[in-house]
Order: C-alpha cells, then sequence, then structure tokens
C-alpha cells in the first residue's frame, strides 16, 4: 500500500508522476536531457549508470525500468537483459570499455555521498578519454537517481514483479523518451492477483 | 579544487550551474516549484526540509545556503540563523509544530533509504493534521536534495566558509527564488586568501 492515496495500476514513479504535475514536468525534463538526445555517451551508456545506482539503492522498479531501457536500446535480446544483470552484480568483469568502467566506479561512489569521489577516481576516467561534460553529467545522473530512487521508495509505490511490464516500459521509453511517452496507463492486473 | 573545470569563485551549485546551463533549468525548475509559491507549508518549512536532510548528508554548501533562506525567511536575525542550528542539531526539542516535526522525521528516513519510510511515521503525521500533498512534498523535497547535495560534493565545488556568503544568498534566494535569481556572480575574495 503506498504511503498516500495514488492511482491503483501505476507502477513505480507513475503514481506520483500523475499525482503531481507540477513537479512531473521539470523532473521529465531532467531525465530528458540527462538520458536522451545527442551526447558523447549513448543512451544505452548513460541509462547504465542509472540502472547501476537504482541497483545499489536498491530500488526494484528503477533498476529494472531503466535496465529494460538499457537493454532495448542495444537491441532487446534475452542476452541483452541478461548483460545489465551482469553489470549490476560487477560491472569490472564485463566487457565495458574502460571509460565506462570508470564512469560506473564514479556513481556508485556519488550513491554512497559525493565526497567519496577521489582525485584518483577522477583522474582514471580522464586517463580512459572522458571529457569534464562526461564525468559531470556521470555524476549528475547518479545523483538524480538518489532522488528518483528515493521518490519512488519513499512513498512505498506500487512495484510490480512481472519482467513483462518492464518490457513494455523499456520499449516505450526507449522509443519516445521521457517527455513524449505515456505514463498513465494501468498495469493491474484484470484478476487482482498481483 | 573541483573534479572539472568550473569557473573560479562561484560557490557550491553555481559552479556546475554555469558549466552546464541544459541541466540547470530543469533543476531550477524543480526547485522553484517544490519550494517557492503557495503552499500548505511556508517556504521557510520546505526550506528547513530542505536545510535538515542537507545537514544529514553533510554538505557544507547546501545547509549553509538553505539554512540562511529559511532564517531571512523567518526575518533574517541572529536569533533566527541560531533556530536553524537548533533545527538542524535535534528539531524534536525545538518549538516547531508537531506537523514540521512529524514531517523532518519523514525526510530523515528518505535521506537514508526511502524504504525506511514506515506506515507509523506515516501515520504520525497525518494525526499531526499533514496531508497527502504535504507528505508527496516532504518526499520529493528531501530525496531532491540527496541530488542536490551529491551534485555538489561529488564534483568537489568550493564551498566557502565565509558566513556573509551564505548571507548574501540567503537575502538574494529568498527574494527573487530559484528561476529569478543572478548565479553568475563570482564570489572569489580579491586577496584569493580562500
Amino acid at each position: 500500500m503506498p504511503h498516500i492515496n495514488l492511482k491503483q495500476g501505476l507502477p513505480g514513479i507513475r503514481g506520483p508522476m500523475v499525482f503531481s504535475p507540477e513537479t512531473t514536468k521539470p523532473l521529465c525534463d531532467l531525465a530528458e536531457v540527462l538520458l536522451t538526445g545527442p551526447h558523447t555517451l549513448t543512451t544505452a551508456e548513460r541509462e547504465m549508470i542509472a540502472t547501476y545506482v537504482s541497483s545499489q539503492n536498491d530500488c526494484y522498479f528503477c533498476q529494472y525500468a531503466h535496465g529494460s531501457i538499457v537493454a532495448q536500446h542495444l537491441g532487446g535480446t534475452p542476452a541483452q537483459y541478461e548483460f545489465v544483470d551482469a553489470m549490476k552484480r560487477d560491472f569490472e568483469s564485463t566487457t565495458l570499455s574502460d571509460k565506462m568502467k570508470a564512469l560506473l566506479n564514479i556513481a556508485g561512489k556519488v550513491q554512497q555521498d559525493g565526497k567519496q569521489v577521489t582525485t584518483a577516481d577522477v583522474d582514471r576516467a580522464r586517463s580512459a578519454g572522458a571529457t569534464d561534460k562526461e564525468i559531470h553529467d556521470t555524476v549528475l545522473i547518479a545523483a538524480a537517481f538518489c532522488m528518483f530512487n528515493r521518490y519512488v521508495d519513499g512513498l512505498a509505490t506500487w512495484q510490480p514483479r512481472d519482467p513483462e511490464i518492464y518490457r513494455e516500459i523499456g520499449q516505450q521509453t526507449a522509443k519516445l523518451g521521457y517527455v513524449g511517452r505515456d505514463y498513465t496507463k494501468s498495469f493491474e492486473p484484470a484478476n487482482k492477483a498481483v
């Protein structure tokens, strides 16, 4: 049961988004500018930072919604969904680039506390080719998901376990982004068994 | 030294704000809608939530900037600055209303992890008269400052210790809000002693 009266059937952040349209606008604008559009990091790479931080914060909805967006951007096969799980478990032992590993390392420090990021962490990213803009955006994406995760969990939102729901969210958001998508659809099962 | 090349003399979040105007727009819009304008919680009360969470995250810039905004909204006297310090240390033993204490308790749970917020925490707020909107906004303000604090600390921004700088920031923001204020002024001392 959510802590406040949210419309039923809207998973994760979508309940509070519909509850509070005035705050939803800047939140969607922020996600859109951070995670979509032209950038030297691909959309999949930026969504990977969001997914990793959400898994470190143990936010079920965000890590599976954004993990699905990553997988969909990569092609949407079962192997790509498995890659996302492996990245969350131990990104250092994946086939990701040295730059992405260094940026995920920074994101993990920001998740704990911004003051944990050291000059050595930043030097590692820079040696692997990361620019100031990429380091800035990594810190802000990680920080933003410390917000989104707490917003979703702090209101005790409905976070269904059905993978098909996350597949659909991933497909829709990968295609339409954060400002253009429809977030008002009810995913409540007809038999109310969930 | 900041981790990336930020313009000198801009304290705290102002360096990254000038570095990245495209993300600054939604961040300022979010702060404006959460913390300013008509609401059943006063601006001082909402800024108090921001200040308390920033102190729990040990973010020097944010806790003194927003603490100064609280004090300025209350009148700007030394006693009001002292009240903000007392609120950060132990809000339960201040003269704040039962509702504000219950909301600060929720904010403190969100700062740790959204999942820490219990039904009992929410019942306490509701018994003290808090509405769904007030509980929602408390959770989102607390979550948002977990972002702002990590953004400021994660880039190792310049966080000066001179109280006069925070007094000026408090006066300006209390008067103009987040969208209308000038955040490009250099506070760098002429003698570079800081």
